[in-house]
């Protein structure tokens, strides 16, 4: 692309300025000998054609929304229309959450993202013994198609799109939300919206499973092949690097770990008989908007370029649609700080920066007060004004991926994908991602980097306002929003009464119907669906899988 | 630099894609019919070596530290250290911003930054009638030495950088910190700082003159001359493009304004029989980083790059330094709103990380409650927090121009160059920059473009999240900091026992001899020093220049 000759010429060139200036270095120091991303990376003083003389313009960036995608996966991205804007709320009851996101949409938020707690999570209802004092502490707790009607009472399902951080019970989830559709008149078919449903970062690093890996992923691909046919527009799992970054991987890993499971899962769907191009238009992917600025905005474009080789020369995909990673983002909450938290508005303003420099379809921006308490709806506003004023004020949504053809970041862009391809292969030769995690492998990978993360924040070498630097004496705190323990009590309350109200015949009847599927190799989601319409609860449908599955214990993970 | 056939070929290919993105936008138009710059610069889809095809990466951007500095005044810019974080600040008497400097400097501030009353920066004391209910106000009173020592006391003036935004009485205030100077036993050759002395721009957009024009620039090379031989690394002048900008002109604008006034100043300096390059190294400048993010970053590249080609090209400046742009960047004051103030935080982060990705030398980050009242230090800490984090945690400092060799950066970079370059050809025309501004060329100009955004503004063009968009009901405004009214009297009282303590003879005899040196041709700075030290006032100095220059009346300008 550049011309041979010339980048010759310049080679030398820049050998000779790198002469002078180390001169200069010897009077008067860099404040670092060596520089590196924070996962590692070396950084070059300059960055020029040099760097990345062989880079192919067509071959290694193509034209916004053309194949490799690395510039995008729209060819007019922003300019069409902006990323959805998408916070993840969820506290207490339906009620408290249902009224978070009513006051989110007025703020101009585009997009719902339900927090789930953590019974709900690893699918126990509020009155489980193991749900004491969880009920509702982080996120909503759902027990029934009741709870789920109040959470959406008043937002209607065909005009908003819904992402649900579920991923065990995700099935029942995502039945629970076509119920309510059906409740509000609206098919299935319009609906729009994501699951996570990656159950295979939950045993490398999120700790929210119920069954063993190879079950669970037979619980993944019956929802790619339910939605296939009957919610067509619906991601049917979000692919999650975040929670791997947030347990400390560098962002190779992150990008490595998470296209790894992607891998699996298409390998999973193919051995269940489904064809590529059937579902994988539907993946999507969830990353995490770290601290190091222009490393995220390498990554997210390193990460698409590899998923579309991988999609194309691997799978064989033919549609545009299966080799296009599309992908949600959350700023780094291992990121924010307890100390002097309105310094966390800036940090998470940069990494939101870098999520949309880096071609995001969604964004949730962290509230600063998340690192002392529940995010207050002061915070929550901030955190959503902070993602308008980049996409209605500051102008970098004007144009398709502003930083293409940067040295620096294509040769970073270059490093990362390197990296990233290494460890791919390194999983490939152990036999694929579940075997990978079932040995540890990615585990071990991510606590070496985490260990030497933290290393480099106790050294000082990586520095952190308020932690160690320009510490202070603090005497203001934000204000918190507290829990009212009585909501766990009427949640308990309300399902009781639900209990005693519904069709119990039915609701027995149909997990006897779920419990047989589950034996055979039926598809499990129509049951569920069923199961849901007659009020069955999360703890109900959970429990019948849990007896015919087992569970996963988590002393087999390293 | 790339490879002609290659971009030909590209060329083909990249009007065949933006054919079949034309036929997309047919069924889903994308959000704008035209998307351009804040200041009117149209912006593509996409950029692609196309848009750069003929650009010379030695001729156009250079290795860091070297012509035409492009992308950097140093070779090894943030890697070898940071830009200096100075926070504008002062109010009330020299007490009460003593008292802010130290805080900031407790905080990791690294230099400081005067911020003037305005009876101080027109060159009167706190007594006079004019001064009635400005003393203090927008900055500090200074009316003698006494008030410079008290401003100073506790911080040793060779172990910190100080920049003053004073400009017709730039002369007197220098004569001041020179004094406070040698009473702390430091010598003016080890004085590091900054005056703004931009007399020029005050005519233009910011209206702190006294003096006319001609008789002005007497005074500002006057200065030139006597920092040469006695205070060395004083930078001598601060040529300020931020009010030019703050006042509503265009990003070209403010390049082609600022260097306008800079070339007249060169030009003055050499009719008054200096060498360019014995001055031309102490000159500085001050942007400021404004809204539109990328835009910006491409402004600080072109001005850089446009300065190092007119010194040497025009004024055949040999040293190096002579072609350097260095320069201090403040974030826009006109962007903050008074509205959800808090939204400042993030608006202020974004100017400063393009200040930071343009290389500046210095920046001043705003409060984000200063569009309601003085900021507190809360709001001070934030600001410089906001700093922190982009040079200490985000690793954006970790490479030289990061964003060098993006299509679009430089694409834009070459736009605001050609510009700003047809500007000062306009103004070459009409007779240089005193020519222009006495007959109104620069300010009619400016009022044009300001219109042109007020009415974007008012259209919901350009949106202003508060004010035209996500506007609400506020019930919460953050605490303000007020000035108590007794401040100016004992700032008054003061200056009446100064009066009566100081020799009055030595006094009047030197204000005697300043008079002669005015009405003749001898150098003002060493007459006005001896002034400073027997303690007369500035308002005194500045009258019996005043006598002797005449005062310039703003119903001449435009």
């Amino acid at each position: 692309m550049f011309d041979r000759d010339y980048v010759q010429q310049l080679e030398q060139k820049q050998a000779e300025w790198e002469q002078r200036v180390a001169k200069e270095i010897e009077k008067r120091p860099e404040r670092k000998k060596e520089f590196t991303t924070d996962s590692g990376i070396g950084i070059e003083r300059a960055y020029t054609p040099v760097n990345i003389g062989a880079k192919d313009y067509e071959r290694d960036l193509g034209f916004p929304g053309e194949y490799p995608f690395t510039r995008g996966v729209q060819s007019t991205m922003y300019r069409g229309r902006l990323w959805t804007m998408r916070q993840y709320a969820g506290f207490g009851t339906a009620e408290e959450t249902n009224q978070r996101f009513k006051y989110l949409l007025e703020q101009g938020q585009t997009g719902l993202s339900v927090a789930f707690d953590l019974p709900t999570q690893i699918g126990y209802d509020s009155d489980h013994p193991l749900a004491r004092g969880e009920v509702g502490r982080v996120g909503v707790a759902i027990n029934s198609l009741e709870d789920m009607e109040i959470l959406f009472d008043g937002i209607p399902l065909d005009r908003v799109s819904t992402s649900m951080t579920i991923n065990a019970p995700a099935a029942v989830l995502l039945a629970m939300y076509i119920a309510v559709a059906e409740k509000q008149g609206v098919p299935a078919d319009k609906l729009d919206g994501t699951i996570q449903n990656d159950i295979l970062k939950e045993y490398v690093a999120r700790g929210t499973y119920i069954f063993p890996p190879r079950t669970s992923m037979r619980l993944v691909t019956d929802i790619f092949a339910y939605c296939a046919k009957n919610v067509p527009k619906w991601n049917t799992i979000s692919i999650s690097g975040y929670h791997i970054r947030e347990a400390g991987s560098t962002a190779a890993q992150e990008i490595a770990f998470t296209l790894a499971d992607g891998i699996a899962y298409v390998e999973a769907a193919r051995e269940a008989g489904l064809e590529v191009d059937e579902f994988a238009p539907r993946l999507s992917f969830f990353f995490n908007a770290h601290v190091n600025f222009f490393e995220e905005v390498a990554k997210f474009r390193a990460a698409r370029r590899l998923w579309a080789r991988i999609m194309k020369e691997r799978f064989g995909a033919k549609n545009p649609r299966s080799q296009m990673l599309r992908f949600h983002t959350q700023t780094a909450g291992c990121s924010l700080t307890a100390q002097q938290p309105e310094v966390n508005i800036m940090r998470v303003a940069f990494q939101a920066l870098s999520a949309v420099l880096g071609g995001t379809q969604s964004l949730h921006t962290n509230s600063f007060d998340e690192a002392l308490a529940l995010p207050s709806e002061n915070a929550v506003r901030i955190a959503l004004r902070t993602q308008q004023v980049i996409g209605y004020e500051i102008g970098v949504t004007d144009t398709v991926d502003p930083l293409g053809g940067s040295y620096f970041i294509e040769a970073l862009t270059d490093a990362l994908e390197t990296e990233a391809q290494e460890y791919l292969e390194r999983i490939d030769a152990t036999g694929g991602a579940v075997k990978s995690i079932e040995l540890g492998f990615m585990q071990q990978e991510i606590q070496e980097s985490a260990y030497r993360y933290q290393k480099a924040i106790e050294s000082g070498e990586k520095m952190v306002i308020g932690v160690n630097k320009f510490q202070m004496q603090e005497d203001t705190r934000p204000a918190l929003l507290r829990l009212d323990p009585a909501i766990a009590e009427r949640q308990v309350e309300r399902l009781a009464r639900l209990r005693e109200k519904r069709d119990a015949g039915r609701v027995a009847a149909v997990l006897q119907r779920l419990r047989e599927a589950a034996v055979g190799t039926d598809p499990l989601m129509p049951v569920i669906l069923e199961a849901v319409r007659a009020y069955a609860t999360l703890g109900e449908i959970c429990g019948v899988l849990r007896e015919v599955f087992g569970e996963y214990k988590a002393e087999q993970v390293v």
